[in-house]
């Protein structure tokens, strides 16, 4: 899959539901990725070989789901100095507050780029990865400014009954 | 001040001892920056002109800081494609957790990349930047693998007494 | 519009299940208001505009409805001095704690008075509209009044079995 | 004390640190007010006395500061329909998000204007007071807007090191 | 209703599903009580004449439950020396914990006997007044001891399949 | 100690200085105690002991305070059907949330009357018992009422700086 | 029930549910556990002689599994030096977060090795279990890395499409 | 350090002054054991290391403290069967709330047998760990109930004045 920039990778397969919409936002804005289930705990090495590889490989930016004690986004940051964009995987106990804080709380050194818990986050994230290889694009650059003034053009001036 | 690429953004003045962790780690990784106080209630029309402006003023990358009902990261976002990374600050009463919900959760089309509370998400801030202008940059890219290293070479093996 | 005192605004379409009780509420208590989906990170400018030209179209009061990262009744407060009427939208991970800090924690200079999350505060936000004019309007002032009147004694003295 | 518009109550003498950030504001836009302590608890009857008689007192504006088990502000809004604005005072255990919850979280019927938690929220409670009573005064219009153009132009532009 | 020594209030209609649980275990125990909607916040003078009139009245044991900014059951125990045990009724947003921050948290001088959250709340006010009722009443502690030990009784010895 | 009818007891010596203010309002009203320490955790058997013996001993009342996994008063409430009070000790990592969850949410069967976290949760055990003893106790309770109604005289009319 | 090494118990058959999650661990690994109800409130004297009599009986782990205000597991745990295992059960109100609090903030003398909330903390518990019976047991060592190798097969490299 | 059946380790030196509870609980029950920084971001490949030696280096049990994103627990229960005690260390911001969540939530395979947050749950993960020792170590098992009992015995009857 030459020329991939973008990597999502999530802890398991239940993931994708919320990490799909990541895959879409990018879909939409013509940028290819690559979709891989990295587990931090069932498949460690996976983690690693994947962080390892990174740099190497050309991606540019990681987007990494996960719930409950996500541990995924920070390890994978611990292994690359390639962006690495967190999104907190809702939960059922606790409502994803699990996740955010084992995304977001990480220590001085290895910055993971927390989106907000869920489906939101994760098409956020896939908007981010963009507007991170916007920077030198300036084809990208352009669809996404396209993109963000559909979304204002779509708000109605006034709410309907439903 | 032409080249610079990093704008370290903050609601107020009390903000700058948490936020300078940022701006200190782009000075050990040879990145400029400006830093400037845009309130997002006290001087929107700053916030604006910031926002509308950043594409063309070159920035990269803007880091926002804030507290409380913090609004300048999101707001910021919704002006600009310009990636930014928002941190909250630390609270009395709530000790941040308002600050981190009111820059994490943002909706669907408006991400920031948020960061830890207080001044380890500051700091992370600042690599977090650096690893998005390293994509571009290999000198960079050098500095930040040395500045990698070097924290982790700087761990003993045991804990010392104190 | 001529004449219209009260400005209901919310973020998205989706937050007018709920912020339709307040209008229930003015209308019940025969106050005209306007409403639109004004959104603080989609259509920033559409904020700016209607809250620059609040005082001189003639508001007395704007609710403002908005959930998650909720930066539109903060940023309409910072761009009028009309009294802002904030409604936080029940979220689906926070259940709209989000909504709510993103909304009370305002810094000093910039109040905004937040009623509780959801439809019942989305009522209140229609109520405390009605108290604030009725403050120089004798004629609401006896209809809410006599609604308050009507809400007592519409108590039953005893629960009933359903 | 005739003309006064404006009460500020609170549940107790150690309340008043906090809600003199309030009278701090009125004194600062001019506004009358006066000041009591009156426990929802500890005075009960002082409470009912003071909301049954507030109308016709002739007072436009209530600010109410309570901590913890904070019923004042919602009693008060049961009593009179003179609108409330609630300030929670922060508390040792808690931090005040108990005061939080029982100030805004207030049912359908009875709205209270709630502010932040602490010194911020009560200064906003007197921005609030002024922004209410400023509809139909222009002279404080002015000086409201006045106030709040001081606070936009003293912020600088760059922060400062201390 | 002569000799009724217990009160069963709450601030809704809509309460009365939780606070039939409380009903239930004062039936189970053969113990009189009256049951009535009191709201703190739409007929508080309802509240005034109860609490006020609860001592002459005989009652010996006050439940109150109430949900959200839960103001009922502090506020009768400001107007009564009798006990007050305090049911948080679940909410929908916050999920009670509002009502439990709003009884449990009271200042010095007024303490309710703070139930868990919902039902189970509700059934062991019950069983507090039951308590509280038998210190002076050896019939009754008989029968609540009964219903102790019917209570360890049933509790089989494995769990089982359903 | 004949006659003790209240029974204060605490899960370590470091609760004490949060439990004497139990004591203090005992001894202010004039009520006798005995005050023990009694570890759940750490000297169970003595737990079974005195949950076994209080009815035969007199006692009416047991005031128990604990922190943490506060077990005491829920594991005496199981033991004897003499009111427990229980009263949420502050922790230093939660504050005492994690002792008013484990205080307060017990199942069917079961009542702790749960009071505020710590000094004032207190006091108020001291009178919650008051109360309790005074339903069949005339003196105590005019003692009970003088004590309210000093508590009400007390209050200034006006806060006073400082 | 001779040679069984683990007792799995539980504060109710509700929590059933969610506890044979480690029975069913238990059985894939091919441990023999029994299966107890065992009230802190409804059965302490049950709890007493199990936690007295662990030792003897060859108890070498117990999983404790309970809601709520969960006692039981810190209960067995100042009962027996047996390692005890806690599963905080998932709670309709508080999602868990009370059992959490309760079993795992346990003071310094009696641990309890608490698990995440609900399925998948009970099925945890029994991998612990097994981890801890592994130390000593080669066999049951080389199943446990069976398992563990399995689960890390079983995930596939990519998400798929439901 | 032949026989070492412990392994206390830590994200970083500042974790040590809270796991040095640990280590001197083992000093008093006689149990050898080492201390090593392995930090999860920052040496990533040490905990690999760590983890993967573990076993064939005879280690019966590690001892994990971290806080914030405290991902070192978890990531050492993925690469060995050693049973993993995990230590959540209280943070500034959120008081240790992220690290435990952070480490209690771990994921179906991979348990942590979490302890309290900060020093008391360093303590006990210590007794833990001879708690699992113990289980084939008639001597150990001695001293452990010794050092039981003498918790137990130490604590007084009635508390003292200070």
């Amino acid at each position: 899959m030459m020329g991939v920039k973008v990597g999502i990778i999530m802890g398991s397969q239940s993931d994708w539901s919320t990490m799909r919409e990541a895959a879409t936002i990018l879909d939409e804005l013509g940028i290819a990725y690559e979709k891989k289930i990295v587990s931090a705990h069932r498949t460690p090495d996976r983690l690693w070989t994947y962080g390892k590889s990174a740099v190497e490989r050309g991606l540019h930016v990681i987007i990494a789901g996960a719930g409950g004690a996500a541990h995924l986004p920070g390890m994978m940051a611990s292994k690359t100095r390639v962006p690495v964009i967190g999104v907190p995987v809702q939960t059922r106990a606790l409502s994803g507050v699990d996740s955010l804080y084992s995304i977001v709380q990480m220590p001085k050194g290895f910055p993971v780029a927390t989106m907000a818990i869920g489906a939101a986050g994760a098409a956020n994230a896939g908007l981010m990865a963009a507007g991170i290889l916007a920077i030198n694009d300036a084809d990208l650059a352009a669809r996404l400014d396209a993109w963000r003034d559909a979304l204002s053009a779509s708000i109605p001036d006034e709410p309907a009954d439903e």
